[in-house]
Order: C-alpha cells, then structure tokens, then sequence
C-alpha cells in the first residue's frame, strides 16, 4: 500500500571524506485514526548519517504529504516511515522520532532506531 | 487490590526487525492521599521496548483512571504500575517516571527503571 | 446539587479603608464529563476584589475538591461555581476563569466576570 | 459549498443572568493552498460571548475537520469561519484569530472581530 | 506589633521636575503561617511613584527581613506593608502585589492598590 | 531608488462587510549598512485593516527581498516601507514594526503607525 | 559632571509626514555604586517619538559607556539621562526604563516618563 | 549542633525487588549567613536510591526548616545535609545539589555526591 | 569557487598548555538557494579545539558574509565551510553545526564532525 | 600583569571525606576589548572539586572587578583566570566556562578543562 518510490528522490552524498548528520523536522505531519477516522498530527524527526545517497527535500516533503489520508496507527507508521528510508537510503545510521499530539489526555512517542549507537 | 487485568489489553507489536521505543506521558494521573484522602496529582511518564506486545492506549488510559479513588503513597504506586506492566508486556526494558505535584512547598519524584541500562 | 454551604466559609476583611484584589488559582480542578464519565482536568483562577467577607483558603479547597466524583458541563461549571461564589461574599467585583485540558484536540476556557469590567 | 450545517450543532446557553466569555482553541487546522494544493496548517481561537446558543463542541471539532480537503486562501477562510459561526450563534460579541504556519519565511496571522471592540 | 520606624529610612526625591516610577523586586519575602507556624514564601513587588521621598534600598531590605519570624495572613500582612509605606513615603501613588508560593495545590496572589489608576 | 512598483500586487479584499485585520510577520529582513556596507537584520511585522486591497504574499516576500543589497538606515528604511505599502493599499489602518539585531551591544527597534489608533 | 556634549549626536528625522517610535535598548549598562564604589548592572530601554532630531545610535552607545567609571544612585541616574535626552531632542514623547540587576536579593526598576501619558 | 534526630523519620522501601530513584525538591530552604547574619535562600534537591529505608517526607521538610534560624556557609551546610541523609538511610547512592541565590551578583550551586557515579 | 583566502585570517594560539574549546555562533548566515535563487538563512554554530592556530573573530565574520550572493545547498555548504576551517586552522577537533530556517514546513540541521568524538 | 594574589583569598575544604562539586556563576564580568578600548562583557562560569582549599566567594567577586579596566582578548583572558584559580587551589578538576556578549552578530564562548574529563 505505501509505494515510497511514488515520492522519494536522492541525490548524491557530497561528502564523501567525512562522516556528518542530516536531520529533518517535519512538525507538520498528519494521518488518520484508523479506529475512528479523525485526523492524527505528529512532529516528525528524522536524523540520518548519508553513505552514498541523501534524501531530496522537496520529495521528502510530498512523502509526507502522502500520509495525509491514510489509516496509520502510531507505532506503525513510524516504523514504516523507517523502514521506506532505510531502503531507499542504505544509511550508515538512522534515527525517526514521532511526537504525537494528546489524545484523551496521553502524549505518544515513539522512536525507531538503526544502527544508532 | 490492584487487578490490572480489568483494564490493561495489549496489541502485537508491528515490528518485529527492529528495536524501537514508545513514551506514552500521562499530565493527568491522580490518586488520592492514604494518610489525608486528600487528591493528590503526578505526571507518569512510561517509556519502553517492546517484546512481543504493546500496551493498548485507550486501555491504558482506563487504567490511569483507576487510580483516581485509590489512596497511594508516592513510592508504593510508581512501584506497582511498574510491576503491573512488566508482567503484562514483558518489555525488552522499561521505565516510569512520575512527578508529583508540589505538597508542603516539597516536590518529588520517583523513578523505576527494568532493564533500562 | 450544589450545596457550597457544606464546603465554603469566610473570614472578615482585614483592610476596609483600601480597596484591593485577590487572586486565588488552583491548577489541580477535576470533574467528571456528563457524557462519558471520563475525568476533565482544569486550571482554576479566581479574583475578587473584597466586601465584607473574605474566602477562608483550605475551605475553598475542600470546595474544589467537591466537584471530582460531579459530572459537570464546561460551561456550566464555571457558571455555577462563580454564582456559588457571589452569593457567599457579596463581592465589590469578581471574575472566574477556567482553563480546561485539550479534549480532541480542541482547548477550552471560560469566562465569567461579575461587575469586572 | 462551505455549508456548515452539515457540522455544527448548538446547545442552550447554561447562564442567561450575566454575561460570560468562551474561548476555544484548534491548534490542529489544516486546509489546502487553492494555488498550489500544497498543505497549510493554522491555529485558530474562537473567542465569544453568548446570547442564547453556544456551540456544541464535538461538532465544531468536525467543522474543523471538514476543512482538510479544501483550498482555502487565508483571508477568506477565516472569514468564512466567522461568517458561519456568527449566523449560527448570533453572539453578542465573537472573534476569530487563525495563526498561519510560516510558508516562504513569512508567517501570517488574521483576525476577524465581530462587535468585539 | 509592626514598628517599620525600627527598619525603614527614607531620602529626599532626587528629581521633582518630572513624575516617574520606581519598582522594587523582593523574590525572597518569608514569614510564618499564624495557624500552624509554618514557614511561608512569597515574591513581593512595590511599585511607587515618589512625592517627596523615597525609600532607601537597604532599610526596606531589612524590613522585609522583620517578617521571618512574624506570624502573618497572606491578605493581612500585604495590607500592612502597604499602610507602612504609604505612612512613610505619602506617595502620588503605590502598588503591592504579593505572590505566595502554593500551599495545598492553591497559590494565592494579593494586590493592594492607593491612588493607583 | 525604492520601486515597490516592480514587486508588491495586490487582490480584492475577500470581505468588505466587517472590518478585520492581517499581519505578515518576516523574521528574514536583511539589508546593508550605508555607512559600513556590512549587512543588518531585522524581523519585521506588519498589521493592516484592509480597505478594498490585499497585498499578495509571494510578491510581499519578494518586496521584502529586494531590500538586500540596498544600504537603509533603521529609520528610514522602516518609514519607506510604511509609506510604500500605505500607498498601495490605502489600508484603514497600518502598522510596521521593525526590530533590528543587535549592534554594539545596542538593539533597535521603529515602529511606524498609520491610523493606528 | 554629566557633559553629554562630549558624546551624544543627532540626526534629522528622516519622516517629518508621520510620527513613529524608536526603541533603543542597552543590556550593558555598567556604573558604579556611590557607597561601597562597587560596580552595579542595568538594562536600559530608551522610547521616544522623535521631533526635528534622532539620537545616533553609535553616539549614544559612547554616552552609554561613559558612565562606567562614574558613581550614580539608581533613581538619580535614570533620570539624569532622561534629562539629557529631553534636553538634546527636544523629542514629542520619550520614556527611560532601566532594569538594575539584583544586589540584597532585591531587583529595582526606575521608569521615567517625559509626555508619554 | 545538627541533630537530625529530632527530625527525620523513615519508613521501610515498599519494593525491595529493584533498584529506583526518588528525588524530593525543596525550593523554599532558608538559613543565615554566618558572617552578616543575613537570610540566605536556595532550592535543594535531593536524588537517592533507597536500599531498606526511605526518609519520609513530612519530617524532611521539618529538617529542612530546622536550618531557619542557623548560620550556614554554602559548602559546609550542603555537605552536612548530605552527611546527615547518608547515616539516616545508608542509601545504595545519594545525590544533594544546592542552589543559592545570587549574593554581590554571583550565584553559588554545590553539588555531593555518594556512590552516585 | 570557495576562496577562504580571500577572508580568513588567524593568531597564535594563546594558551599551548592546556586544551579547551572555543565556540562562534553565527545567527545571521544567509546564503541563496541555487534551485530559486530565494535566499536561505542559516544559525551556523562553530566549536574547535585549537592546535597552534585560533581563527580571527573579524576574519571569520567576513567570511560568514561571503556566502550572502553565493548559490548553496544546505548539505554541500556545511561540509565546505568544516572543509575551509580545518584547512587553515588545523585543529585538534572541530564541529560545524548548521540550523536552516523552515522551508516548506521543513527544518533542516546539517552536523560535521572533524575527529570530534 | 595579573596579580591575582591581590584579590583573591582561600579558605580549608570543609569535607575532606567526599569529593563534591562547588559552582560559581558570574553573569556580570566586564573589560575592554585590546583593540578598541570599547567594553566587552561575559558571563563566566566556574566549577572545580577542592582538594584542600575553596576560593573565598568575595575574595572571588573583587577579582572579577579586577578586568574592568583591563584590555583583554577572549581566548586569552579565559585561560588567564583558569591558570590562576588552579595555581591557587591545585583543585581535583576545574572548568571556565565564558560566554562573551554578541559583537557584530557573532557570540563567542571560549571554555577551559583542567583534569576535567
């Protein structure tokens, strides 16, 4: 159902010599309750040490946008989000923090690692 | 006294490939003061792995709820909420932490960690 | 249904040549929503210029207290807890403010002024 | 094509003795750029003073929603908010405040009073 | 019971051209509850325009310091000061605005205005 | 020197039936210094009540940029912004406030109000 | 003593059409205490609608500097260099604010307003 | 001098299975200086890990309010705490941090650990 | 392209003892975004470990402001500056972290270390 | 130059049993900048473990007043005061930490370890 090669682009590391970290914040996240249909909004991290490909932003963003309209719950969706990353990237580490907004009272987060340390 | 089995419901846990880590953060816990009866407040913030199963969040949120009209020192609640989910979930590691509201000018908090490292 | 005389008592002001304010905030206010029966949570400010009275501050608090096991609209609540008020202290003026936890995303405060303006 | 009648649902005013203020609060606003179909968030304040209906709030939370498929350019969809909410409640005084997400560098904020001064 | 002549001092109003306003922080106010001899806290804030005095810094740092054994009312005991100083400095006009730290979930903040606006 | 002609466009205002007000905040303004060439920051704000024009924002933001190679004093460039905008919108009111980055240990701010009130 | 000559110049208002604000504040204003010759701290916020003349800034800045080295009570210095404001601009409104840091556990603020009503 | 006794009371760790943390914050410490005889203030917190016994809360903040009217240079009164605490509950490690409020612009923090690394 | 020649300079390392970290923080980076030609704007956070050389404040700021008309991706342009950096000063160890501005509701951080840790 | 015997005074570590941490915070270091005379101004953080001897705290204040009126380069001034603090104490371990006010939009920190890591 999540066709990640619909909206991922890369382009090469240029950096090559040196190991360095890429983070990407996207507060504005929003997917759907599976259960009752409403509307879910997150801030999305996502940390990523490049090997030989980066993510583009702008395709990065419309990724984002695609989950507009899908059934996701919390854990899921996170885990998904970094595993279409990890295939796309091949990173040497890789970090997704997702930071829910309350519902019923309960703040949600959850945080999926990758060779992160 | 304290039959979590009333509440608590878990879901399998949708990766399996992969550690990652869930914080779920409760401002509105409340129970009540055994020496006084008066209301006292905390936030409980739970952190953890999961193994096989995940705690279900609307059950969990009943579960808080039950606290409301129990009366629960500090030390001994924290405690036993941590000893009721590690037998429910069997978390790869587990930790919660819970903060008082302020009582005779005196703020505290208490910290149980499972395998947390 | 409500009966403050069972919670409220008063003292005599201490200062009748000057005019001035006190403000009075509990951020630990809880009752029950009449629909659900699931807890709500508030922050609860009172002014009030004195009269003759004076509100006695640990009778006050047993008095918030009072509404944890009510089922209690927003609106209503405020409402009443302002008339309660008044009648008790005949204030010169006063003003209830209440802001409640984010319900389905959405927050809500209320407002209620007598002679403030 | 806004037909808020789908949506919005009122309740009797629990107060007609004295005048009182509600305010209610959506971080979670979310509509459609007509220009470019791009996502935009907001966060939007209703502020009003009752005549003889208030606003229900679990069917202003789906007129809310009802706004995420959309395109809505952000003078006139706050407008248009206030426009509904004024003929539904015909309060004594409203205003609506909706903060933009910053798009381009540039955040936008619009405010809509209604015998508010 | 309170003799300010034993701490305050005052001097002359070094500018008699222009009105201004002179504000004088005290985040370290401390005394004792007159029920259970308990210790009180609170930050106190005078606010005054001068007539023809003033009040000199460390004669009403010592006189905050006359408190710390003295039994007081949160109300009774910022009216008092007000009386000392306006005894004292017969100002254009003066403002004290206590607030004492939370006793029992409930913070309490006293405001007593002369020929303040 | 200034031609906002080549940049600002306008639309109709979207409600002519009640007054209400917009406000553009840029915290990305950059220009030169005149005397030393090094360049200035400064986030700017903008509140108007429109008359029958809107500024459009894209081309307020390109408006804005054009400023980045120009050398402005803090004054003067915050009143050629007023006036150029009050002469393209004849707006019912207007407001500009701009705050410039610190220089010399020394921060400055101008506010330019037209009609404000 | 106090020879603002020796530092403080003057430009032309640059809008004579519309009257607007300039705000200049210094976090770094240093002088010395007259009793104990130890050094004291203050923010200084200076607002003022200018007439025929602005203060420049970088002028100011050296007048700021020069009371490094003198003694100055709190009240007396803020509106000593009220004065020499008022005296070299002539300004239609103008306020001094000085924020002197903590000594005793004591905060003082000396505000000085010249038509600023 | 010090003679907790009269003070500090403990009860029994109600979960002997495994190892947490407790932390009781005491924003409201008061003593004397030594030297001038002048109030000095801190906010004191406490980390411990209980081994049999945990220090129970009322006769803490009793202890606590026993340095009131005892004069106390910042070193030796942290390290007393820390000494007093250690023989009380023979802790398997304990942590005392003490902030002092700013004396002559300067802020003071001790920090004594016991087999806290 | 890059010429840090052109701008930066250096000093001998004053203190050959002992290691420590010296850390320029740079809010006002802007550089143009070489797909738009908009520009972007960038917190650019320097820490190094000197060898024998220190960079020069008001080099470095020159060479901040040399990127002001230069095309440069977020990714690329961190790694020349560490690149530049570690080319003239040689240091022990070095970091470059850069903070770009939201763009399309997108926050990006670009960290490089240089034998950092 | 620097003769720190002339300020600076110690007295004997009053725990020899325990290693602790003492904590010194001055938000209110000044001297001039070498090149221009013009006055810079820091906020110096010292932290050390005492061996046999603590820095007497106004002993430590007059020392500070010591650089008003010295010339002083950042880099250089820092390990200045750490060489003559561990000169005086031979502490365990021992930071500097200065975090110098912004110059021509750039902050600078310069921090110093001795033993520390």
């Amino acid at each position: 159902m999540s066709d990640p090669n619909n909206y991922l682009e890369t382009f090469e590391n240029p950096s090559h010599n040196r190991d360095y970290l890429i983070e990407i914040i996207t507060p504005e996240f929003t997917c759907l309750c599976p259960k009752t249909g409403q509307p879910d909004f997150a801030k999305l991290t996502l940390k990523y040490q490049p090997n030989k490909l980066c993510v583009e932003l702008k395709s990065y963003k419309l990724y984002m946008h695609s989950f507009r309209d899908r059934g996701s719950f919390h854990e899921a969706v996170t885990n998904m989000i970094a595993e279409d990353l990890i295939a796309l990237l091949n990173p040497k580490k890789l970090q997704i923090h997702a930071e829910f907004n309350v519902r019923g009272g309960i703040y949600t987060n959850v945080t999926v690692n990758h060779k992160w340390g």
